[in-house]
């Protein structure tokens, strides 16, 4: 177990750790006391049937929702809804390779999660702990996408609305190249030490060089050529990864993103249906939008419009967005209003 | 100086090496004596205007443009014109930090060189070697480009027509941040030494990674999707990395490369101009065909064309090509007849 102060209250506010047990994996091997780390939003009523779940993303938590995404004036409004947000296994709040006090699955022995683990607890969570057997809407980004996905796939009775947000039901070829990128960022960090490291600051290099390759990809194109990062109040190209991309890495654990990224490689709804893809979707009853980002570059509109196109009843809602995949950050003044309008019509369809 | 059996003739066919001297420098410093690869194809004719120089892009040589550009059943053909291929400063065939005799230039104690060095150098030679003072057309692939862009706003007169395919006259700041990223794979390699190794091969953890960024930005993600690589005779994507990219960047110098991407960095021709890409790229008077390839992922249409717009009398003609920024290496076969036509075009024009 590691300290590492960014996994803190501090840094993201608000939320519980409520254990589900035992969670045996689909790889093999199992979390002998698997905590997911939630935050609530609003109440669920006495018909339990406002609930919403919200998974999270590589490297991301509940609190990028919290601040963005949810609140009175949006359309995950917390006085109307029930918001569950829970992190993914792995993302260093719950239960991760830096945290655990499991000796047996710390650091480099933790085992292999699947998306489909973490849906698995999900559901486990909502239905022990909650009482919540449907859940009016699933909506996450990227990696939270693919949860959303697996959801709607996985328990298609539970799921009435979907909302995958830049982010894929079966991961690509190029992403997977683009995780593996990243991954050997850390690998090639002579003090990685395959894993067995004693802080996140040995493992500087790798992290800032992990950073960098978010500069190439988590943005567009036109995002540095417009400089857009001058909206945020950066001086230079340089100051904005060495003032934003760098300290948000740096300060993350290098296991946690490896154990995240693993999962990110291997998301596949397919899996259900021996690798049918439009079998999987063809499960999907839940009405879904999609919502892929126009400028992003490794979860292209192309993508997630084939992928749309094979869920029936399903809609196509891009959003513009010069920031690309980092989109989701909410830092675009026009990014919010675009996922509200989207989500608020999707709340409001009858199914 | 290291001996590394990749810059041979065995691998690069014919070439000859024409000293020009000593080139001063824009950085500062010189290469004492500066020695050009280059291969021609063809014969001056009398008039001495039926010359095409073709300057090489990032990692390549002149061979990929004898084996696929050339030839008389192509535009570029030696039956009619005369052309010469020169390979750029450091790309490992023209002097370069591994192959210089001169220990006050060798490896990491190689000189700064920009984008103009080499077009400076390319003219004298042209001139001096054969008498050649316009040039019927300048085509160039990336880099390449770089420096057709560099040739038509410096040395408008010597210009007739200029084909820059799948490049920018002015890097931009997402390319900066590629190349850099590319870089890092190197730097990051502990047997690198800060340029003092004894043999390539001793970096061949940080250029495998190297390659591997290629594999994320240099062909697009539908390549990887359409699993394009099958054309080319792999069975998977991780065959096609082990079998293709890492041998053909891993058999390079680093510090060849890092030589170059330094140069494509910061190749700007507003540098002409105190900046303003517009005034530069108006000087240009050369019949232009702006030719990017729709699936770049780092020299998308977009930025072309913006450069496109500023150049009087151009013409901006798309290349579609699955394979992303390295279609260069004409491996589609409905590459090279998209880049024929647009080369027979250019050159049936009357400038």
């Amino acid at each position: 177990m590691i300290d590492n102060p960014y996994y803190s209250h501090e840094f993201h506010g608000d939320y519980e750790l409520v254990s589900i047990g035992r969670l045996d994996l689909e790889e093999g091997g199992s979390i002998p006391d698997c905590e997911l780390a939630i935050a609530t939003f609003g109440t669920l009523n006495d018909a339990r049937d406002n609930a919403i779940l919200i998974p999270t993303w590589y490297s991301g938590t509940h609190q990028v929702w919290r601040e963005i995404y949810i609140g009175e004036d949006h359309a995950l409004d917390p006085t109307k809804y029930f918001i569950v947000c829970v992190n993914q296994i792995g993302n260093g709040l719950s239960t991760s390779p830096h945290n655990t006090g499991d000796a047996s699955i710390s650091m480099s022995r933790f085992p292999n999660v699947r998306i489909g683990d973490d849906v698995v607890a999900q559901e486990r969570l909502l239905r022990e702990h909650f009482g919540i057997e449907r859940l009016a809407l699933v909506v996450g980004g990227s990696m939270g996408a693919q949860q959303t996905y697996e959801w709607a796939v996985r328990f298609p009775d539970k799921v009435l609305r979907a909302a995958p947000i830049a982010g894929t039901a079966q991961n690509t070829p190029h992403d997977f190249l683009f995780t593996e990128a990243l991954n050997e960022q850390i690998w090639s960090d002579a003090r990685w030490n395959n894993g067995e490291y004693t802080s996140n600051k040995e493992v500087l290099d790798g992290l800032t060089r992990h950073a960098h390759l978010w500069g190439i990809m988590g943005f567009s194109t036109e995002f540095w050529k417009q400089e857009v990062w001058r909206a945020l109040e950066f001086e230079s190209k340089e100051e904005f990864l060495e003032g934003f991309l760098e300290p948000y890495f740096t300060a993350m654990d290098p296991n946690d993103l490896l154990a995240m990224a693993w999962k990110w490689q291997r998301g596949d709804v397919a899996r259900h249906t021996g690798g049918d893809l439009a079998a999987a979707l063809g499960r999907i009853t839940a009405k879904t939008f999609v919502m892929p980002i126009n400028e992003d570059m490794f979860f292209p509109v192309r993508d997630c419009a084939a992928e749309q196109a094979l869920i029936a009843g399903s809609e196509l809602r891009v959003i513009d967005d010069v920031l690309g995949h980092l989109g989701l950050f909410g830092v675009a003044p026009t990014y919010i209003p675009q996922i509200d309008d989207a989500l608020r019509d999707l709340l409001a369809e009858e199914v």
